[in-house]
């Protein structure tokens, strides 16, 4: 039996998460739930977000089988990570400690913009995963960048001039402070998507890390070992499910249709079939 | 005692609907409740926000004593004014069937566009309504317009652009299917915020109703003649709380913080203290 690995979501940007990890980890299993009766939460209190979180944790664990969980949601790792651990005993990965370390890996300066939604931001948990690490953070909250990529105008115009506005106003203020960043971390699972528009309007030169990728490089080092001595580790062993890539199973706490249309854009490929689950909210 | 007018939304954007009321009918007691923990309903199925609506309704009445009750709230209206008259035995009043009676009224060509969120347009509730009356209604979600008044850009070039982009791509629509529209329906409670932008947007002579209005010409007419037996139906006896107009009790489920600090933008006066409930959610 392949190691499960349980990846949670307030909805279907953590599939940017999902799609890094299979990548780097196609031996293992995969449940991915999306909250999508709740979504989003970056509007929402720590004490409800936590709330949430713990209820999707328990259905990974309790129902899937998880052996690991990855929080693929910056704002539930921000606020509710302590409280995901309390409520299962598997080992939890959020996404903003893999974010911090690839910022760390990657500035000169020391000095880091950070762009997420408002509730990771008003956490301030980047500023401090990154401060722990010696690196001064920024970190602003672009609220109108996930409606924008749920609308499927990642390349649209009036979004590029949105990502000019907020990054502008983040410069600007990262000068007037002193700072001179040279790294930006994209703290939000929808803004994978956005990262050509991203990359055109920092900079040269300028890192953007992505915490996607970062968190699925953590997981491969944190439950690498594990993943070892599975027998699909290396993921060569796909001739029985001929092309089909790792087994995925899906959930959703609603809108199953919506996230099976709008799902395979952030997994780069089809979802298929989405179960609808009822977490009791 | 005064009557009290129970007014629910998902979120703030419902104190469109209790301005309005509070203008026309300052002689009754208002409770609001705004499920902020579960917003948006926008994005959600009927089911889950049958189930949602319910618990606020319930909430109104067997907690606030409300003798009747508004649906700030276009999606609720929509998609679950059934499940809220099931739930209490008190009247209830939505704000689609008000919008389509105004644009009844307005329009002389018979043909109507309708702007609102995802799920309301989908429902297709406005043509419903609209067709009932003899009006063809062409809708069309605008889901960026929500994040954009939250954002506080109901001023901003950006906020123009994409008026301006979904407009076109609605009367596009509208003449290639030999339309002759001549009245536009804001089906949302967040656009009256954006009426100027929109009002800028729409070719010369176009009727444009606001569903809060509508929904609050419509409550004076069904809830006026219960109100005109109280005391201070006319409001002239608020002698007794000088300036403070009609009492108001806000609840919501989440962010009281937040909603204190946006209710103001669309209430159009202070919200007062906001008081948190938990619906069991």
């Amino acid at each position: 039996m392949n190691p499960t690995i349980g990846v949670f979501d307030s909805g279907f940007g953590g599939l940017t998460v999902l799609r890094a990890l299979m990548e780097r980890l196609p031996g293992a299993q995969y449940a991915f739930i999306g909250d999508t009766a709740r979504l989003p939460y970056g509007s929402k209190s720590r004490r409800t977000i936590a709330r949430y979180a713990a209820q999707s944790a328990r259905f990974l664990v309790e129902e899937q089988n998880a052996d690991f969980l990855v929080i693929a949601c910056n704002t539930a790792s921000a606020l509710a990570l302590d409280a995901i651990q309390e409520a299962v005993s598997q080992p939890v990965l959020g996404v903003i400690e893999p974010g911090a370390e690839a910022a760390h890996a990657a500035s000169r300066t020391g000095d880091v913009l950070v762009i997420a939604t408002d509730a990771t931001v008003h956490s301030h948990a980047y500023a401090a995963a990154c401060s722990a690490k010696g690196l001064r953070a920024m970190e602003k909250a672009c609220p109108l960048l996930v409606p924008l990529v749920e609308e499927g105008w990642t390349g649209h115009p009036v979004t590029a001039e949105v990502i000019r506005i907020y990054l502008d106003e983040l410069k600007t203020e990262a000068a007037r402070q002193g700072m001179r960043p040279d790294t930006l971390v994209l703290g939000c699972t929808h803004y994978p998507l956005l990262r050509p528009l991203i990359e055109a309007a920092v900079p040269a030169g300028m890192n953007v890390i992505d915490s996607a990728e970062a968190a699925a490089e953590a997981a491969m080092r944190q439950f690498g070992r594990q993943l070892a001595a599975a027998p699909l580790e290396s993921g060569s062993d796909s001739s029985s499910r001929p092309g089909s890539g790792p087994v995925v199973r899906c959930f959703a706490t609603d809108s199953v249709e919506k996230f099976e249309r709008l799902g395979s854009r952030f997994l780069g490929r089809p979802v298929g079939a989405v179960e609808l689950v009822d977490l009791g909210g």
